[in-house]
């Protein structure tokens, strides 16, 4: 019933949260302030780095670091931001090896006709060419990012071209991969997705501005109304308080049906289908397909509820509460006693006795990745006394790599890739386990997309992959100690 | 259905949190990491400051200071840390005006003969008498803090007596309040709980050792088998990994209800009696009690949610989650621009227009003190689109000011003071009101007491208060800025 | 020619430094301000932690901690200090086990009368008595500060007697051992010197106000025109910014002769005599008493560089500079890499090859601990090329134990209980070594005082000293992970 | 008699320092521990901001950011540096503008073929047309710094050649200005100097090592012997421990004559002159040209120092310490108090009234900016009882801008821009003044070079400057608030 964000020894992390504002010129709209709330709104999309830059008549000014959105924009720092017309704003996951502020977004490129800045959610699979092919011609890279490399082909493009436009639909036919991005220059704010639609991105308006987030949540966080969806392969901007569409897009048709099941927030709506309404469904659907007979329905903490909340309603099955999660923990939980690592997740997770003893418990997640925490949650179900324990998972099996942006962690490591489903269940000590189909996971968002991105359960991806394998290959040759 | 603690713009905080640990020679728990996890899982209780003494063969060392566990209790610190056979722990919960490391629990005192530590959940209406008598005498004070004061005198009576039991027990004759405490000296560990049992404490005891601490939540915490409650004016102590009983206690009559409504985990179990099924039943009495025509049953995070769910199932009204919390914010939010203020609400909670819009609304909340955030939830769920926005609340209206350690602010900022209850719905926005009767509240948690505190409530209070007034006259002629 | 502070590899460490300031109601002295820039000018006598509290009308308000002045006093802090009419200051040198928060002054106590602010430059021979007597008393201590035994008692008899004055001169009557302090009341500022005078303090005076200060530089700090020394055994205080003398005093024939030797700074005056000139005037009886066929005389920054000087001009041999000492290593030098070891004097200290080229070399410096450091610069000298290198040295040698603030460590350290005086020359690989007798190092300072104390040369001490020995032995049975 | 940065107020900045070290394969050299006490000889070149870049087998890893050589280089971050076989480092003055961790140097630089890492001591004056023409082809700089400029410029032209080398001679000829700078390739390490030779740069040599230093006291910090200076417009690399010439250079005809008057330290030696010498020299020069009828010879400390010993040998006036420097508070002094701005140089300085009361006063001091300092000190010292002061300043008057890495701010602000010299003793309160002549200045370093940069003193510059006033338009569009 939450945030969705802190789950209990996530395994998949992934994502990042984008978010821009523009504001009328008499309008008191503060442009800065906003984006912080908004930055707020977003940050479960990545809690490793984050920042904010402001275009104060061309002057662009950022704050950017590593942490938390409270941790990073301090008020502090932005006391001493300019008032100004628009701004982009960043939250940034990354695989722990890039926690690093030199990597923090949004990008600010100051160009041989003038800046800008970007901010990206972004997986490109052809990244090491573009950014190969760019060193040849003297350009120097300064992080390991995909946002560099696309801000960087698109100053360059700008050189030869005659508007920031021309620039970016020059560059975005070179990126092949997953993005949705804003770009600000001196006098505009532009919204772009690729033509798959694998990233969300919604377009907002308030009283006098305009702007373009990554979920609905952040609309809501600032006040603003939706207006719609930025559509596929769409280039749309914000000119003198207009919206106008620079190239047309389409529905979308990759979409990454994971944004249902864990990474948006519940409160959000992604191309007309709520999250929250989508996850009951998942709970319904699974309650069909593997129903059993049970005391209670419940969920893992956080984004398990709203499925159980489903499977209860649908199985008839009475909803409870059986295991609390310590709100003070978050993502800072340090074990100081390395010993003591197995009670990590009773510190974490807490049975509610009352409800589990001598129960039948259904337990409702949203995946399953290697398999270990699963295992441990169903251990300590069992410890506090529950006769059975069904679990449930509203996504199917994950048996491939995502290489756009969902860091799952190396095939071999993924359990449906080491025993058949059948043994799952033993393995983790529950007595039943049923995942959602693949069929029914792209129901659960009502049909409004008429397909999305399923890669990771399927091995079949929207666009080729062939060229990812080299991402990894960026070199590690400069390192800084931080 | 959770923590209890994140409270939205909570305007009641309250109570601390204590943990001691005894291990026998051969045993290999490690006290101080054991500590660590207790205060993890009872920093709910208190989020000001906290601190861990370990005694190591009479050498006592702290980690103490201002902040939450993980961020006083670092690793680095933690690693400095001796082994030990015992150890105490404190999570402070502080107003704002004595938040400083200097207040910081354990107390740890250096007496001419031996060493003592303290760690209490305690108010006492008698401090400043206590405290002046000793003045008198040369004995000279470092804080503001009731606990320094019942630290003196412990150690001042054990200079006149043989034993430190006996000094505890004469000291505790002088203490009119409400505290459960533990001390340890060189060789022992003892609690002690008032004669009201206004606060929560109990015993715990692992394989090698045992435990005394505020709530169960914290044996779960560190795998410990619950034994059973302090009594209420008893004094225990483990000497050589046994349980003694050094002076007998009685069933409390005093203890503070609201601990039932707000204060402790509802993974916890108190004088027999689920947090958590009594918050379910607190929502069953007020739906027979004030029933309402609605769609949907919905909880105020986090403390509301059980209740809501007791209220759904006694009233058959469907449960929903109509409001998620930013799991991001808990205590840290900053707001970097003042004149945002209006929009924080917004940012920490954020309706689901799935569960709301067009719906005839009950929320179930556990109590109103100043009547502000309950008005701006109103408000959120009206812009939200709820038809309908009934206000039911688990407890009776604050009118009277607690003196045993609950801060709920001056008397005349009370809403139950300013206005007559058939008023409070209008001013909030809100279609209907409810509230839980006093005769009620006792009953929520079972009728395992046969009495509890209700001080707050009705005015009238187990002990007498007429000397607490005078706690607010502690001189404040010495500051440190730091 | 300098500070004489930071000395290479600095084997003798002492002392505190002291100031207080009171100001008219209608003068416009700011004197936390001017206590600040006193402090700073005081540095030198104590880098470890330091601290000042104002009074403003009875409310005493504090900074203090571990640190050097500009980094404990913050401009941040410093603007939150109120305006007040008094204001006292303290640096503190203290050996390395005892650096710690709690160990900074000023010490501030609440008493059953009132409160009271202490800082002192102290060591009392006498302490653990003091400390234990009062213990059993029921008087708590949270340092193992001298200083906390010295405010405690003068706040014990304050309970007993009817004014501050009173109470002070009856816990002098106490103290055994040397001190120097000021303490504040919320109405006077009181000043007080040891029966033998072991340690400065002097009278200055502002228009509007009155000061108390260690040594005369910190009048010139402030701007501040020198009254007098207070004398040995005196009380004074200023009362309505009149100069009272509360209990008469006489010539200190016990002050520490190493003031001028090592400890103060040479732009100071004390008892008359000029640090300067009693350094140059050393290096004048040593050229005398230890002539030498050399080529150029030199000194060790920064101490021995008038002493240099003083030899120089009485010798006829060139004055030249032949060390260079490194600015920014000061007290903050860090070996990041340990085996790098020997490298740190060069690392800090460097040769002037011009000077030292091919000549016979006077190398003054002011003392010889342990012998480490004088052989090192030796050694660095003739590397440089050095053909003859001569120490002098402007004190005796070091051969006992210091009771009275002066850390020169163990007496078995100590070189010159090692070895014979003739002996020492050649373990410091120099081509002959003199060292002032002590009947000149008494004459030093030009017969102002009659006596000094030269206890640390002669093992004769101006007061019993058989209590000291218990001094290490308070018990460490207390301690705190910062 | 010191260190030379320290000087109190100091209006003039300047430089940076530079250091490259390498080691054969079976040699125990830690390069990087090495480096660090190198920078740590150096820091009186740059306070602002420092670096290390160690290349372990291909691999660069780097610490930099903003603060002194402790402050930057913690152990902390040191033991996580690699070993390697070579390493470079550099200590950065900056104007406070651009104090900034991403313009902190070494700049290390990923390129197509490889990775190079540069330390430069530079300030071109063609840096902005460089910038634009690179900015044209696609590169996209990230600081403000000239450094680089430099590094991408020879990168790109790495591009288009077989070797390292061969791309920076291509790059030497496009820069404009004066520098002295060390590379780093994944192989080697290269030094090169300008034209003109304007910043000095030598080379030392390890058992086992090379080394090349900004100046001579670095190669004594480690042990180094001291080869020679790098020519004028030399390239000379270290491969495989053998020092190679890779392009022949010149006797420098342009080295800024500012380093022996006060940016280098006495005890290094340039272009075979002591700086040391140098001044005792210049202090000779001005007690022929400027004599006068005197008591005492001070100097105005560090700087004046050695020059004053000079002037008071040749006039036959004693040379005294007249004004002590407080050492405690070199660079970080910070006035709480603004209204106390005038007590700055008392703080900072202190007279010794000793030396100065009722005497005729010589006062040497390295140069006149403002003339704001000066003032003071004359005052200083009338105020404590001086009966006249004769300034004698080693250095003609600044009239004209550097362009080449000294700060002295604007022409208008410089005092001999504001009124003739005859009237500057009377505008600063001193009874006469005089100035080293600009011949006298050029035989200071008694004639090693023939020629000297002086161009603050008269206007004319080695070279071209015309195109330098474009350096101050670096577009300020890009910000950020660290």
């Amino acid at each position: 019933m939450s945030m969705c964000s802190c789950k209990i020894d996530k395994e998949v992390n992934e994502e990042c949260g984008i978010f821009a504002i523009t504001k009328t010129d008499d309008s008191d709209i503060d442009v800065v302030g906003e984006n912080y709330y908004a930055l707020y709104a977003l940050q479960h999309r990545g809690q490793e780095s984050c920042g904010i830059t402001v275009n104060d008549d061309g002057v662009f000014t950022t704050i950017k670091g590593v942490g938390l959105v409270p941790d990073v924009l301090t008020p502090e720092k932005m006391a001493k931001m300019p008032k100004g017309k628009m701004a982009i704003g960043h939250v940034r996951y990354a695989p722990k090896s890039q926690i690093d502020a030199v990597n923090a977004q949004p990008m600010v490129v100051r160009h041989a006709k003038g800046t800008l800045a970007l901010a990206a959610n972004c997986a490109l699979v052809n990244a090491l060419e573009l950014r190969q092919e760019m060193q040849q011609q003297g350009t120097f890279f300064q992080t390991t990012n995909d946002a560099e490399t696309m801000a960087y082909l698109i100053a360059r493009k700008r050189l030869e071209t005659h508007s920031i436009e021309e620039a970016l639909a020059l560059a975005l036919e070179r990126f092949e991969g997953a993005y949705s991005l804003v770009i600000m220059s001196p006098t505009k704010v532009i919204a772009a997705r690729d033509p798959q639609g694998f990233k969300p991105l919604c377009i907002g308006k308030l009283k006098g501005g305009y702007i373009f987030a990554s979920e609905t949540c952040a609309l809501n966080a600032v006040g603003a109304e939706f207006i719609r969806d930025v559509k596929a392969g769409e280039i749309v901007e914000i000119v003198n308080n207009e919206l106008i569409v620079y190239r047309e897009g389409v529905q979308p048709k990759g979409l990454c049906v994971f944004e249902y099941v864990y990474t948006a927030r519940p409160d959000s709506v992604i191309e007309g289908c709520s999250v929250h309404r989508a996850r009951r469904r998942a709970g319904e659907l699974l309650a069909k397909a593997h129903p059993v007979e049970a005391d209670v329905v419940i969920g893992a903490p956080d984004s398990g509820l709203d499925a159980a909340q489903g499977y209860a309603l649908e199985s008839g099955i009475p909803y409870g509460v059986g295991l609390l999660k310590n709100r003070y923990i978050g993502r800072t939980f340090i074990q100081p006693v390395q010993s003591q690592r197995e009670n990590s997740v009773k510190i974490k997770l807490n049975p509610i006795t009352e409800t589990i003893l001598g129960k039948r418990v259904v337990l409702v997640d949203d995946s399953v990745v290697r398999g270990t925490t699963s295992e441990r949650v169903v251990r300590l179900l069992k410890e506090a006394g529950a006769a059975e324990v069904h679990l449930r998972i509203t996504s199917p099996p994950f048996k491939y790599l995502c290489y756009f942006g969902t860091d799952i962690g190396k095939p071999e490591d993924l359990m449906a890739n080491r025993m058949p489903i059948e043994d799952m269940a033993a393995a983790m000590g529950a007595d039943s386990i049923g995942f959602l189909s693949l069929e029914d996971t792209k129901k659960m968002a009502s049909g409004i997309c008429q397909d999305y991105c399923v890669g990771c359960f399927s091995g079949e991806y929207p666009i080729d992959v062939s060229k990812a394998h080299m991402v990894d290959k960026f070199d590690e040759k400069i390192k800084e100690i931080k």
